[in-house]
């Protein structure tokens, strides 16, 4: 794995996934047009493989891994759909797959990442520290750790989420992705400053999970406690030693929502694009909508609906909280 | 008027509501597949105008009332969709709308109706006869009635959702449509006998509104009380003159659902499909899937999911109902 990232590989990366991981619609909508003032692309990742982005990643870097490693398998820590896209890509590449998922992880992503063949071992996401579990089964089995967002095969396969976006709605005045550990928003800034260096590029992030705001004014990486947001995929503690210097390059500016605002946008998905999109998923259109990114109104505005993987239990109970 | 429909008036609908209606896209799944035993083809009517279908037939049935009675405008009485899809034709085609709707119409379809323009007169389903209300209302004020099936450009504008699956799928064995009316199975059973003679046709309508299988046996429109079932679109309490010789002349079959097998369905659109289905738009879906229609293993099956349109504080508590 090579230590910098740029669009060639994003380039690459798009060549080893077409075929394999969906070419997702841009849904558009008039009403949400007029709810927003703003023209909206909504690039669908929730209609992605497993139902999320992270397949892109996951496949692009289990794809890199070299012949003579590939036998003792693969080993992967994540709050869910990281995990969920390592296993369907272990399947599709025919590598056993090791999972370190947290014990409160919502029980549909440990059902289908098990049932995509994976190993599943949990750790207490308050008090453990996942990377070292990694460590040491990798250590122990010969296994190769694919982190969720700070490796360059990664960063480069989520990039072509926006790849593709730019590619069918060219003139897009204004990008904004959620933000956990920064694969997705790095891979899409390699993307957009690529082909549409005018766009501005946004990161969201939960309120209770700030620290990507933080290390952005900080100039450095700062790292939080474990933050309590009904953004599950996005309760990530740092930013990487990879995405951050390509988010501190490129980024545009950084956000926070609140998981009220997140509920907002899922029922704005559900009643008007009947889309069932996971909270962390709405990160970027909560952005837009509750006017925390400065946004022209008429802009036309490309938005990556990252994923759509959520108990529908929980989903109900969050779809049936009013607001005051 | 005229009192027969053919093909030829689907295709005519055709052009009227090309560019005005949406060309929905034809969803495809890998899970459901696995779930259904068979090559599923999803017709996305839920992400058509107004949320349902029903805006192809009413966009085609407004634009054929002549300029000498266009000033008066029209009336019409649905449960829901179809006054949304009235009121929404009326406002594109600078119409005046009035709406008769049921006293228990879902909230939001009242709201969305009232959104569009239109008037809204309000009836008791289970007591009064919308029919003689909206006539009424018609001789007083000269405005055209838009009834919600029975009606020769409504069945033409309907057909047209089909006759662009086929184009999309083009051999598909069979095709499921829910059944209320009519209008939606009998524009289908034009376009598919047109396109795809061989191609088996089945409708499915609600246990507890049996009167389209009931009619089909007895070789005769047979009517029903007001059934109680979830798929509110598909309460109707009788086939229409027009729709049932079209449904009795080429149908394969109708056959129906429990309300339990429509949330089954409804939570496999959202929990797979990441779509927010209606009760009455999973009607066909929960026909495959129940097997209560004969199907064989490996068939290309074309299933129209017909509307979207769900209080969500409802759709939550139907989505979080425990099965036994």
């Amino acid at each position: 794995m090579s230590t910098t990232v740029t669009y060639a590989d994003v380039e690459a990366a798009a060549s080893t996934i077409a075929g394999v991981a969906h070419r997702t619609p841009v849904l558009r909508s008039s009403r949400l047009d007029e709810l927003a003032g703003r023209e909206i692309y909504l690039k669908a990742e929730h209609l992605q493989r497993v139902g999320a982005f992270k397949f892109r990643g996951a496949y692009t870097a289990l794809s890199r891994i070299p012949a003579d490693r590939s036998a003792a398998g693969v080993v992967a820590y994540s709050s869910g759909n990281h995990a969920q896209a390592v296993a369907l890509a272990g399947r599709e590449l025919d590598l056993p797959v090791t999972i370190v998922m947290p014990l409160d992880a919502p029980e549909l992503k440990v059902t289908a990442t098990k049932g995509y063949g994976a190993r599943v071992v949990t750790y207490d996401r308050y008090t453990e520290d996942r990377e070292v579990i990694g460590a040491a089964i990798a250590a122990e089995s010969g296994a190769t750790v694919i982190p969720p967002y700070d490796h360059a095969d990664v960063i480069a396969g989520q990039g072509t989420a926006v790849k593709e976006l730019l590619e069918e709605a060219p003139d897009l005045d204004v990008i904004v992705t959620p933000l956990g550990g920064g694969g997705l928003l790095a891979g899409s800034l390699l993307s957009a400053h690529a082909l549409s260096p005018r766009t501005a590029v946004w990161g969201v992030e939960p309120e209770a999970g700030d620290d990507g705001r933080r290390s952005l004014e900080a100039g450095e990486v700062i790292r939080i406690e474990a933050p309590r947001t009904i953004a599950d995929g996005a309760q990530t503690l740092y930013l990487g030693s990879l995405t951050f210097p390509i988010i501190r390059e490129h980024v545009t500016g950084i956000v926070t929502v609140s998981d009220e605002a997140l509920v907002d946008a899922m029922r704005v998905m559900a009643g008007t694009l009947k889309q069932v999109v996971e909270p962390t998923g709405v990160l970027a259109l909560a952005g837009v909508l509750t006017g925390a990114i400065p946004i022209a109104p008429g802009s036309r505005v490309g938005i990556v609906l990252s994923g759509g993987n959520v108990d529908l239990a929980r989903y109900a109970d969050l779809l049936s909280r009013a607001r005051e």
